[in-house]
């Protein structure tokens, strides 16, 4: 039997060249960079991969370079999801000859599907697929995946062995794992859900894929081995720290830009994404720009920006203002029902 | 300039054939079919037409198979959304090849997008297309377009000619025919609401795109030339019948499938759909068949199921049994936020 | 038999004095203007008269007060909800007590009940009231009373003899229409949403409780009989006319308030409003009450403001860039689910 | 300086008596028995304690009862939120003089406040309290209280000393911990949500106001001392268990009867409540009381009802049953936004 899935799975981002297409070149870089830095696995074409604006052809390149460039080194989750069943089958297939680890498939979406119509689609999947498959809850995006419908299908489906979770939502991963465990200890649980990441680990959770790991590699993997390892009141206020830069990156830019942004200050091309943006939006990204490059100053991790960052005070202020700015944002998104 | 979108263009399904792939014949069949009965327009490649599952080649397939069959009769709306702008105006392209009249193109979807972000993504399909275009606004499965957002791209693209707007929201619509129109005399406002068809004609929409008149083109068309002509008390009766008949279809099934099984009953093979469907979901389907077949049976479309229909009562009892119970099922995905 | 509930009730407001006190003069003065201009009825302890906000003492004294006043001049349409079912069955007494033609109950809030919870709830109500009720369905502020609930309660209470419905939703109105008529062609059924009056009576309503029939009862009541009259031309420029005032009153401040700001202008003194406002609040207020008074005056309702108002332009962009800006407040709060 | 808010704080449930009045035999009989058991503190006039139910008097005895009975062996929390603020303020007054250590109010809710109205409503509270105030915020009943407004009110009002948060949302508290703390080292974090008591402590909580407390506080107390204790390992298979329970009680009927039914079995006659039940919920009352007889039963708190339980099997499938059927409830109230 396979290894559990555990740790933290990185969803990669992809940079795009002065044409707007894959960069090859800064991928096989980043992808380096991230296994040295020590995250446990990589999960290209997730939503921070934006695996809706590329074609089938390159989602396949995309996962191709990785694979190539991985060499084994580290694990690979490889997004499946295609126009319907048949096509993800074959998607399955493909990722299958490369060698990754499994593949992760998010419920349909654009319509909202039933609960019933969610199973019926990862039953035929779970059914045929040649490798192992993680299902992708992600009900602000996505049909949502429910609990009776993991539970009947971890007993269903041996090859369905994990779920990645980005919901967010504690009681909700109990109540699953709950189902799920006493019938398959092998199946694996994962959070994407970064501003949660201890407290999940704490309630059973093993592990993450985490947007932030694409950015400070170091930190969300500190984090991890703290909680794991029960040195609590470090892991805390890594934690604390990490939802104000999860929020700064997620809140203050059409996602997945703010992240886009971040790793570009870690030194990778990332380019101009897909996705126009009006120059009022620009502009924002440029300031934004600035206030994470005082965020990962401060952890060393760049240069402070031409004209220095607002002195930080002994209580950190400077973290509660940018705190303060962006809760204002989460708390509008959550009333439109966007988180 | 070319003339004004208006009047009733119907959304086509697709038929599969037993592979589940293009039943090209009986889709050439169905296009005919649809003319004959009197539909102003056809629209391939919207949410009705299930766009999202199919690959890009089977998407550029139908609307070439309908364009050949149409010949100019009647003009084609084709939807034109692929993963970004270079796909999406490449898109364009084709069918601007291939004669139609103009496309549609949905707002992003699977990411929610700020108004700043689908500005900019039509300014950019605006500003390139070879094609009259047609915006998509629907914002129960896709990122909502709002009123400034169509008012400001009216103004600076003038290839973008016309909006169709499936929230259903009445003021909504009044709120974007005040915005536009007094700019633009020659931009059309269609609506995707089968159920508010006659009052949003009455307050100033140019037509519709409504799944209905895929099933029943003479009713729809009907309650069309009644509104139009001032028939009002009998384009009140029209419109009553069909919110019975489009709730059933919608709500009844997992989208489109009660619209896929209506069709069937008016003599197409449509096959099964690509969306697998539970065992219950089967015998649920072949329910809410017997239920459209009387219901289509009161107007002489088909013969009534074997073993009959309930008997009428005088105060359409019957009618108003089956309302109740979809009014129920609409009611909570009005909660659920799905409509 | 009473006469069925027919056309426009004015949902009042409460003028304050200035210890924040109920301003009987006022208000009696308010009640005599209002039956001047020509409103079919009144409707005091509703959401725009801020039931919530008062003793259950207050609203007792409002409806004395109102009553007293109009001396059967016009039908009274009393909100009558209290604490629990007890309690507001003895504020029917109450006002059948006082001549009210009928009470009107809005379904539980704070709670968000089921529908079977909703139905107990009115039916003990139903089954004891001295006084004809109307259901109230509000589902942005209280739980929702569902198509099944409003049919069953009709056929089983006869004293339940309307609906005062501010969803908005036409089609809604229609599933209502169908399901109750057949059985009771008395009962009567009230849009409380003032931007779709016209299509609304247009598709079976009786009539409405509009909030901007207390601020221009004029032209809601002459858009009530344009559109029952059949002159439809005029009755669409009003509905275009009214979305604009309506729009700027309801979402350019908390409501009610930007109700209160305008029957203000037209020369009654309501008051600062029991919800404090903060300083930039206050601000907002005073710059949309100039925006009113401009849209007030092109009706000869007021005097334009000092400094004068923006020069309307042929095609009234004025009306545009304000119905612009409420559209994107709009927009926003739709999205938020708080309309 | 006060003491610092801290631990366990039941919201009382109210005993009814025959004719639907309060049983304050019952409900003195019912404090000790909590007292007894171990909870930290009492909290009447809550979400649990049904407030809008009662009449302004009645809302004033239970709390002058409960203060009576208590004598000062535990701090009493009051919920003080009245029509608007010259009544809430009354009421604030009226229970610091009978001793109470702060009162709760909740947002302002019927109409859906902006963050500004918000904060206003509390300024003008925490200008002119008498005595201790915490700010209760639960989104899914009324307006919410974003971090923003409650950072701004810790730190210019003295008497503001605690916010109970029920959106159980974690990340929101770990915002809300960072923003307020810093300025404000005394200021009392507390949770209302049950199903993620463990690890809301674990990220800086101070405790919480959890109705299953009210009906298990055995079981609630070990939780709290488990885990600020540091025993993960039990506190997580408390936590696990307390969902199931927690889930059972809120999902399987309306709110708060679950928890009513609950402490029935714990040997307190509680009455019928005052929101009337239709026959069917009556019935699904009866068998929710069997299945929470069962899991009140493995704790030895009550015997096994008549006819037995289902036998538990090794790995505890019963209250996986359970689990299920009230995940899929669960996931529907989520989706329909009412949790």
């Amino acid at each position: 039997m396979a290894t559990r899935l555990q740790g933290i799975f990185t969803p990669n981002l992809v940079p795009y060249d002065a044409h707007g297409d894959i960069n090859e070149g800064e991928l096989r870089r980043y992808v380096n960079w991230l296994i040295e830095k020590g995250v446990h696995g990589l999960y290209p074409n997730g939503s921070t991969g934006e695996f809706t604006r590329f074609t089938v052809e390159e989602r396949k390149r995309i996962v191709s370079i990785i694979a190539d460039e991985t060499r084994g080194r580290v694990p690979i989750l490889a997004g499946a999801a295609e126009a319907n069943v048949k096509e993800t089958l074959k998607a399955c297939e493909f990722y299958a000859e490369l060698g990754v680890r499994a593949v992760a498939i998010v419920a349909p979406f654009y319509y909202k599907l039933s609960p019933a119509s969610v199973y019926a689609y990862f039953k035929e999947i779970g059914d045929n697929t040649p490798v192992d498959v993680t299902l992708y809850n992600i009900p602000m995006f996505a049909s949502p995946i429910d609990v009776p419908t993991v539970k009947r299908l971890s007993e269903e489906c041996e090859r369905i062995v994990a779920i990645k979770d980005s919901s967010g939502d504690l009681p909700h991963m109990i109540r699953m794992i709950q189902a799920v465990r006493p019938n398959r200890p092998d199946f694996s649980f994962l959070t994407g859900w970064d501003a949660a990441l201890m407290p999940m680990i704490l309630l059973g959770c093993d592990g993450g894929t985490n947007a932030s790991s694409g950015v400070v590699p170091e930190i969300t993997r500190k984090l991890y081995d703290c909680t794991v390892g029960g040195q609590l009141d470090e892991a805390r206020q890594i934690q604390y720290d990490l939802v104000n830069l999860f929020d700064t990156m997620l809140y203050s830019a059409e996602f997945p830009d703010g992240f886009r942004a971040a790793v570009e200050l870690r030194g990778f091309q990332m380019g101009r994404g897909r996705q126009p943006l009006s120059s009022e939006q620009t502009t924002d990204l440029d300031a934004l720009t600035k206030t994470l490059q005082c965020h990962l100053a401060t952890h060393g991790y760049t240069d402070e920006p031409v004209g220095g960052c607002p002195i930080p005070s002994a209580d950190e202020r400077d973290l509660t203002e940018v705190s303060e700015i962006v809760a204002r944002v989460v708390s509008e998104l959550h009333q439109r029902g966007m988180m």
